[in-house]
């Protein structure tokens, strides 16, 4: 960023508190970086809001606010993950997002190079998400008044036409779907954490789900009961979720679960149990048994579908309650998560 | 906030880290304080997101973060601010604002007592502009990441069906109208920052703005060309973005400007200029000069209104500019602000 002071250029590459006053030089930072980089009409008027024409119909509204740390780590960024997180959050409710808004804070001398680089994933990940970043905040704050970078996604979309899911809706005999490996994003972020030193190839799951449920629910609306991205807490608490509102039991098998190896090894060798890890491109479907076999299959064509598989199926037994069989052919209680894990994760 | 450890109840007065766990904390945070105090049927389904019915037509959507400090002000709150600040953005879109969303980020150790006294101040404001808070997103951050609590709100609201406004929308000879005094608000919150003692009566001027804007935009949406909120940037940054958005010139007149005796004493005191300075409940309004009285009319009926006037029109010399016809009879051009006034100030 140049701006001139009295004739001469001067390049800037650090944010000022400044760069957040509403004044000249938030105009320079919205006009010259943030809205060439989100490029799209609606976002170019650059009115206190973004406008424009929906439908009639159902709405999904979400937000999510980023804080992890550190925010460049294998697999993706802090821009990539709001992006994706929002965009999930909205096809969790069955619904096509269509428009995202982005709230920045910023710390006081946070490199410019670092935020476009931000800006520049959050574009690339809303293409792929096929949505519109249509409106935007920044706010500037002191040295030490916040770490880094914090950013809100909300966005909107329209709930597919048949589709009827909530986390109330699943049913005795349902199967239990989960998209992918578990625990691939907090595995991540903490083998990236100070003073720990792994040297694996693990990366962030972070992607958009939203093509692929966009699949299940034209495809097959009626069959899926529940769509949940298992982020923190991971799918045991999201299990726990399900079974809470349908008061139903939720049976699962051990041997079942879907986790890499390296992670599963670093669980272990921490003490970890993957389904309490977060993760941030992973879906679980609770789906009518005599359709399970058709939208697993269409989940496997989906490029993040393809290690998918069924880890369980809903009951008529202790609702409310998730229960797992484990390897050596005991049962145990999956509860919720107890206590922090790893703060900062997304 | 209650829990049992091994039997014995434990009252906790501080969030910890596990309050943004996603696991069993968080769900005690979300369903034992902000559910009941949000209280609506949308928000208490706890999914992923919002779903509600909208009809056919043009939506506004709009975000706004807020990092103010202090986060208890004479006239208001943090969580006030966040409710009114985005209720206005839609307004200001020519919007009836509907549902908001917010999300936290908490320090870790913040008092779990001042948390709730800003939960229920958002949910007064929310009840007080007619808006229901429907989803929401809590981050717990460790000590020293961030400070004590930032919240953004998103929101959205319908078109008003005959509502034409941008920022562009101003013609020459149409009037400016302001909706009451300049400056409340920054002057407010650099009275409360530490080293500053004033002894003053002035207090935030934090308001919803939208059923004033409903008034205008029922019974005169032909003659309301731009609405905007001056915030950030004060009064002089936003009448520069509608000459500039608006390719025409604005004159205003030094006079004609409403600014409270002690406020401008204040501002003359330290050598602040007024129209620099956030606003959190006036509007600007540029007006059809043939309706220009109506309108200021219809403003004054409002209680948020008394002190509407107009402070010039928009006109055909210097597009893009804005001038100023100053007390003593010369005229100087009113700039974007330029440097930070006032770090954190909404």
């Amino acid at each position: 960023m140049t701006i001139l002071i009295s004739g001469d250029k001067m390049t800037i590459d650090k944010i000022l508190l400044d760069h957040g006053s509403g004044g000249k030089l938030s105009h320079k930072l919205i006009s010259e970086i943030l809205v060439p980089i989100f490029d799209n009409p609606i976002l170019s008027s650059m009115d206190d809001g973004a406008v424009f024409e929906i439908p009639k119909g159902k709405m999904a509204f979400s937000t999510d606010t980023y804080v992890v740390d550190p925010i460049f780590f294998p697999g993706g960024d802090i821009g990539e993950l709001a992006v994706n997180g929002t965009v999930n959050d909205i096809a969790m409710c069955g619904a096509s997002p269509v428009y995202l808004s982005a709230g920045l804070i910023i710390e006081e001398g946070f490199s410019i190079h670092d935020l476009e680089k931000i800006l520049k994933t959050m574009e690339k990940a809303a293409r792929k998400a096929k949505v519109y970043i249509v409106t935007g905040d920044t706010k500037v704050v002191p040295k030490g008044a916040a770490d880094k970078i914090f950013i809100n996604t909300s966005g909107i979309g329209m709930i597919y036409d048949k589709a009827d899911t909530a986390s109330s809706n699943a049913k005795p005999g349902d199967k239990i779907i989960i998209s992918g490996t578990m625990a691939d994003h907090g595995i991540t972020i903490l083998t990236q954490r100070e003073g720990m030193k792994f040297d694996t190839s693990i990366k962030s799951d972070t992607a958009p789900l939203n093509h692929v449920v966009k699949n299940m629910l034209t495809d097959y609306p009626q069959a899926v009961h529940v769509l949940r991205d298992p982020t923190r807490g991971g799918v045991g608490t999201a299990l726990n979720e399900i079974a809470e509102s349908s008061k139903a039991g939720i049976k699962i098998y051990e041997q079942r679960l879907p986790v890499k190896k390296e992670v599963a090894g670093i669980c272990e060798l921490l003490g970890f149990d993957p389904l309490y890890i977060a993760n941030e491109g992973k879906f679980i479907a609770v789906v009518s048994p005599d359709m399970a076999d058709q939208v697993l299959k269409l989940i496997h064509e989906d490029e993040y579908g393809r290690d998918a598989c069924i880890i369980g199926q809903v009951t008529d037994d202790h609702p409310g309650r998730v229960f797992m069989e484990t390897s050596i052919g005991g049962t145990r209680i999956v509860d919720m998560l107890t206590g922090e894990q790893l703060p900062r994760i997304c």
